[in-house]
């Protein structure tokens, strides 16, 4: 069969340029005479890999040298351990605004590692908002305030980021990093699961400002210390070397392309034809509030959890893929990420306007 | 250019079948449309390829049902810690073995999360043997025993383990795994991280038995806790899932050519070539003690830093890479993993034959 469109929340289509570009490296990369795979990360062939994805991705997101750029493994789950370990270290508690699976997540492991303040919450409708950040009280002890930037299963984002607050803000932007410009000088911590946005599973990226590594304690397991993976390059111990390469290719056919600047605008573009549709359809109805729709899962449903079964099925069987909502909202889910091409969300879009009229 | 003979101590080479067929697949996974790249760890693909990957390690070690066998992320490296955070829970103390850097590091990490004692060592020789079992006194109140089974810097390895004890065995397998038979229930935890003889750098096997499981604390960060991965068959968050479809990749491979058993042979075969060239040469010495020489990493010197650069210099221009010893042992050392053909061993045996005789 041919390559269907895989609207799968992560791991996630990647751009068909990147696949053709790897499968003629694999054997052979360069001159190198053997596989990325297969190359010592102390050889010189991986450095100039690294060196270039680090310089890709500061190059597209703007990231200042008084910031770190690592490349490390254990998913955004291992990070949600790893900040409090470093950084909730002075009062050891800090503040959390919960829009989701993965703040929940966040907090079982803050509870953990010291305590959290639970600021404000959209959980009263399932998640379907973010709450408004000038109602938000922080407090002025927390060691940071934790984020979750775009939450892939309910299909929110974020429009505006606390500004105004006196201690350091932490982001997981997993499911919306170089999906659309931000200012990373908003942020202390950035951190992203490359699944999603960036390449294959297996590398997490975390960017971090230089003068928050005061606060890391002694004794911490070394894998689990920020200054390991600092002081080494991302290079303590092997890492996921085949992961970084491939993200750096992506990092490349986003500059080749234009960069975040032009991925927003096609972005926007894909997010608005789904949200149309969606908006102007009998049947299907959105979930997240319009104010706060994610331009990269886009969640909804007919509100009949037999008529959304039969959409998946039938959507599968015409090469749209993966597009079942997650259990805890049950319905569908498109995720539109940065490698889904416009083509894939208008077949999307025909597809629909196609069931909801033969099932009226 | 061509392929060359990648002599690397890891990340390392992979059969060339192994490469073919992951090029082959890498745009479009059989029927599913995708890249292995881009599949939702939770799709039926993917856990097709993770089942047969665990079969098949079953299979291949002779893995018992009383024991689980994760694929995790973080490398050996993380085991390190992980280990005494999970099981060195009872007197909080353990005995290791001291062979070389990697039980060195394992110390770092031990020393952090209780104590050790380290019952024997080989560092008066330069690690160059491995000490005789039958001569240390082990602690019956040690909550385990750390050994590291291979060690790929200084090219030793274990002839026998340690029997009749009465507390678990613990064995960082990382360089011989797959390399040699070994009885699985002689150990009680086998860990290895996958890019010397599993497949590429990003995912790390744990062999590891049930009952050790009634030691875990709780509280332990979620991610760290083996009972996490246990209870979600390795998938609680994203793993490496390239990493994870090319060791299935490899074990297939190492099955189709005869198992374990079929493997040791050949790799003993090659190691004998190398060896029997360096025993019968006036030129090249030999690191390890014969008794405990590995199979895997054959380290060996001309005696003469200048003279050592000039090999490793020379037989990259003939082909034959990543030759140069670790910096702590210096020299040479030739990684011959299971994907290294005897063709490559012959070839270098023949390079240093020739590059004596024109450096007599």
């Amino acid at each position: 069969m041919s390559r269907v469109y895989n609207f799968s929340a992560g791991p996630a289509v990647l751009p068909e340029e990147v696949l053709k570009k790897a499968s003629e490296e694999l054997f052979e990369y360069r001159d190198s005479g053997m596989s990325v795979m297969e190359m010592s990360h102390r050889s010189s062939h991986f450095q100039d890999i690294i060196d270039r994805a680090e310089e890709d991705l500061r190059f597209l997101m703007g990231i200042p040298d008084n910031y770190h750029v690592l490349f490390l493994q254990g998913g955004a789950s291992l990070q949600f351990s790893m900040i409090p370990m470093n950084f909730m270290t002075i009062n050891r508690t800090c503040d959390i605004i919960h829009t989701g699976t993965w703040t929940d997540k966040a907090m079982k492991e803050l509870e953990k590692l010291g305590s959290f303040r639970k600021v404000a919450s959209s959980e009263d409708t399932v998640f379907s908002y973010i709450p408004e950040i000038s109602g938000i009280d922080f407090n002025d002890d927390a060691d940071y305030i934790h984020i979750c930037h775009n939450n892939t299963i309910y299909g929110t984002k974020y429009v505006e980021i606390p500004s105004n607050i006196k201690v350091p803000l932490v982001a997981d932007m997993s499911s919306s990093i170089l999906s659309e410009k931000i200012k990373v000088t908003d942020y202390d911590i950035i951190f992203a699961g490359a699944q999603k946005n960036i390449g294959p599973a297996g590398v997490t990226i975390v960017i971090l400002k230089n003068s928050l590594v005061d606060r890391i304690p002694d004794g911490i397991p070394t894998m689990l210390d920020y200054r390991t993976h600092i002081e080494n390059g991302s290079l303590f111990n092997t890492p996921s070397t085949y992961s970084i390469y491939m993200a750096g290719l992506v990092f490349q056919w986003l500059r080749d392309l234009g960069g975040v600047e032009a991925m927003e605008k096609l972005n926007r573009d894909k997010a608005e034809l789904l949200y149309s549709c969606i908006d102007n359809s009998a049947l299907f109805k959105g979930h997240a509030v319009k104010k706060y729709r994610s331009i990269m899962n886009v969640t909804f449903s007919t509100g009949s959890a037999d008529l959304d079964k039969k959409f998946v099925s039938e959507a599968t069987q015409n090469g749209l893929s993966s597009l079942n909502g997650h259990k805890s909202v049950g319905g569908m889910r498109a995720s539109i990420y940065n490698a889904m091409p416009i083509e894939g969300v208008r077949k999307l879009v025909k597809f629909m306007n196609e069931f909801e009229s033969h099932n009226k």
